[in-house]
């Protein structure tokens, strides 16, 4: 039976094989087309048809991509500092990661997928030790898989709901008087708690993640939210070292702020069960904040109960120059949760023994996360792992911060606030319109770069970005600056 | 470099290969161990250590399962009616799904992975048109994809508010001071808009869909919830054909306070912008409804410009006898969302044209769906239509109603209830006791069968089960039966 399948669906006159995906990665950047070209541009008209896609920008021949490098529906060849929104760790198709095809617990686990939290693999503890475990922050217990940056957040507050309201029960589970109660949504099933978020930030799209995010209008009107309480993030000048004072007053600030607003919750009787942060802010605008920021989040947090939840769903994988960004804070204690996605190809998050949610059925659901993915990931750790390229991406971020900064001082008008950490670079420009007119014209160079906030330019290149993709990033960078400006 | 790689992860003396597959089901049940028996249990102590797991029942080894039959970790053999809670369309490892492995498309799509809403396949539409498009529902205009059920449910609600905001401003996309208010979740961007959920009910188990979710309190307690209204879902008497007085009253009394409900919120200014339903309650305890209920519901959110979104999450992919459960309702015309997970591998949601999105942004995330899932289902579209597979479902679903029913005479005071649609056939018993009872003993014999609700079995096998497994599982249920009572 095996040998009777055919592979030629989609273009019927083709048998695509394995051999037919790219091994090399071009060059140098080559675009003959405008970005969106005719055939991007007529794929998308022919998309709208089955599928809604206002924001399509074009299309991308995944099968003829390769390392830092893609190619679109028209054969321009462009270098990708974007990668898919931060999410491919090493570029694309890895040839380590395209042999998996041929390894059978990727195949059976996409076509039987289990249950993960009834039935899962009996390798599943296996794989997860060769995962997600392996890079677990220093300090925590355990990992629960999901699905996607969103779930891991939805769950980790339900974690935290559960364990603040199992706190106030003396650590025992739920009462006949709580689980009738939450049926009808009333107190005490139902608990009054909220979670903050901060300014700018960036935690996911389902109504309850959009209620914690505050980075853009357009992902939030016309959709209702919680009443819970939002805290200013630190908005830093740049270059920090001639700024010092300021900045420390902005990080006493907002801490100020962030403990003035649990104090007066919980006299409400609306307490704030958990506060969830970014390392670096990114979609919002790529805001940083210093270790001391978040130690004294951190140290709020453990005085008033409160869960200290660390979103490295961007920042975590390696591209802040530590796996976790977190790690430079030198924090005394774990985070009480870590949630990730994107670079580790599978949602979920990782608990302190606290966070460990002991009764069945309240952090579940059918899937669970997804093996495939763990299959994948336990190569890209081991490849991340022998190839070093944390302490790479490390060093080509302190280049690439040192280049974005000599440019600042050659174009001081249209590049400002110059910062990063390890490849999480980022660069302002004076307006929205001329920052999105920089990403245009450097894509039409063959430079894909991101955008966030409202005139913020940034950088989310794999972790294989190396000096020869940095030297190509910068040229085109440069031209593009002189010749919008 | 492909040569190079190993497959050895894992158990690490082994050389794992594609013919390690198991290709043929066992002829019938064999069990040597309890289930779970001492390997599954080494190795739930064992997954305790790095991934919390309360509610892990037993595990199976994958590779080695084929068809209708796991085998489970201690080698035990055992029909799988329930089908990891009815997510597994062809049974396990369908050698024609195995075989993807070599189609390029699988293994780039999963390790060059698009955030398919910004930069999709180039043969996205293709793949769109060769799964989920083939099986769209009549009159609809177009599929969202997403990842799972509850970001379906959570992205189909996101559109009915859209739709309901961009109604009263008379098509128009967010004013200024929409944007500016939503940003503090104040009027009029951040509406007081509520979804009516049915008592009983399912839809997910992040914080918003667990709101409109009333299965079971161990899912909702200690999670804060928005106030949302609750309406009773038909309870009805069985057989159906000897209390057709009482059913129909039910749907009645159900369907006026459904319109109470909308009017007193429209008056309230907290207006009802969807009614979410499923055409079975499936965790809440298999509850079914008449066609006519189903046609009132729709009836009274045409008059209300209320979005009628039904979630065939588990009810949709053949099971019920058609396609969609729905399309045996006969209503006059489409919902406006169908929501779907599970069984089509991917979740996401069809639309009718007054629910596109026609924003960039609102209806967006970086996966948004993932197109490995879109070559598997190509292929399982493929096979469920030139292999008759929903009308056989119909048929054996019919034998299963029938043979349930003739059990229920021979137990009547065990068998309550036996109501089916499609495969989706169910049974109450008289308590929970006895239910789960039945549930492990059935088990022990090799039959794997589903609970629901508080005292329900329910059967969600694949659309391969056939009549030489429907003997088997009547067999054993009666054993399990008569050894219970």
């Amino acid at each position: 039976m095996l040998s009777a399948a055919k592979f030629s669906v989609g273009s019927k006159c083709s048998i695509r094989t394995l051999t037919s995906i790219a091994t090399s990665e071009p060059s140098a950047p080559s675009v003959s087309t405008p970005i969106p070209g005719p055939k991007s541009k007529a794929l998308k008209d022919d998309m709208a048809k089955v599928h809604q896609n206002p924001s399509v920008k074009f299309f991308i021949d995944y099968e003829k991509s390769f390392g830092n490098y893609f190619v679109d529906a028209d054969g321009n060849k462009v270098l990708d500092t974007f990668m898919q929104i931060s999410s491919i760790p090493l570029g694309y198709n890895h040839p380590e990661l395209v042999a998996l095809a041929k390894d059978p617990r990727l195949i059976t686990a996409a076509v039987s997928r289990p249950a993960l939290g009834a039935w899962p693999r009996t390798d599943f503890a296996s794989l997860l030790r060769n995962s997600l475990i392996e890079v677990m922050p220093k300090g925590m217990s355990g990992v629960q898989t999901m699905l996607c940056g969103t779930s891991a957040n939805e769950n980790a507050i339900k974690a935290a709901f559960i364990r603040y309201q199992t706190l106030k029960r003396g650590g025992k589970p739920p009462t006949p008087a709580d689980l009738e109660s939450c049926m009808k949504h009333q107190l005490p099933g139902t608990p009054r708690l909220s979670v903050l978020g901060f300014q700018g930030s960036f935690h996911g799209r389902s109504l309850t993640m959009l209620t914690c995010t505050r980075s853009k209008p357009i992902h939030k009107v016309d959709i209702p939210a919680f009443d819970w309480p939002i805290a200013n993030f630190p908005r830093y000048k740049y270059p920090l070292e001639k700024h010092e004072a300021h900045n420390k007053q902005e990080d006493e600030k907002c801490l100020k702020e962030v403990r003035s607003i649990i104090e007066s919750r919980k006299k409400e009787e609306r307490d704030v069960a958990a506060v969830i942060v970014e390392p670096v802010q990114s979609e919002g605008g790529d805001y940083h904040a210093s270790p001391e920021f978040f130690k004294g989040l951190q140290k709020i947090c453990k005085e008033h109960d409160v869960a200290f939840i660390v979103d490295e769903v961007q920042t975590g994988g390696g591209a802040s120059g530590t796996f976790w960004a977190f790690e430079q804070w030198n924090l005394p204690t774990p985070p009480d949760m870590v949630t990730f996605s994107k670079k580790l190809l599978t949602g979920g998050y990782y608990y302190t023994e606290d966070f460990r949610v002991r009764e069945g059925y309240r952090i579940f659901n059918t899937w669970m996360g997804e093996p495939t993915k763990l299959v994948i990931l336990e190569k890209v750790i081991e490849i991340i792992k022998r190839d070093n390229l944390v302490e790479k991406t490390r060093q080509v971020g302190e280049q690439l911060k040192k280049e974005l900064s000599r440019l600042e001082t050659v174009y001081p008008k249209n590049i400002l606030n110059v910062r990063g950490l390890g490849t999480l670079a980022a660069f302002d420009m004076h307006d929205t319109q001329t920052r999105d007119k920089l990403i245009d014209v450097a894509l039409s160079k063959g430079l894909h770069i991101g955008g966030c906030g409202d005139f913020t330019v940034r950088f989310r290149p794999a972790l294989t970005y190396a000096k020869k993709h940095l030297e190509v990033t910068l040229d085109l960078l440069e031209k593009s600056v002189k010749s919008v400006v």
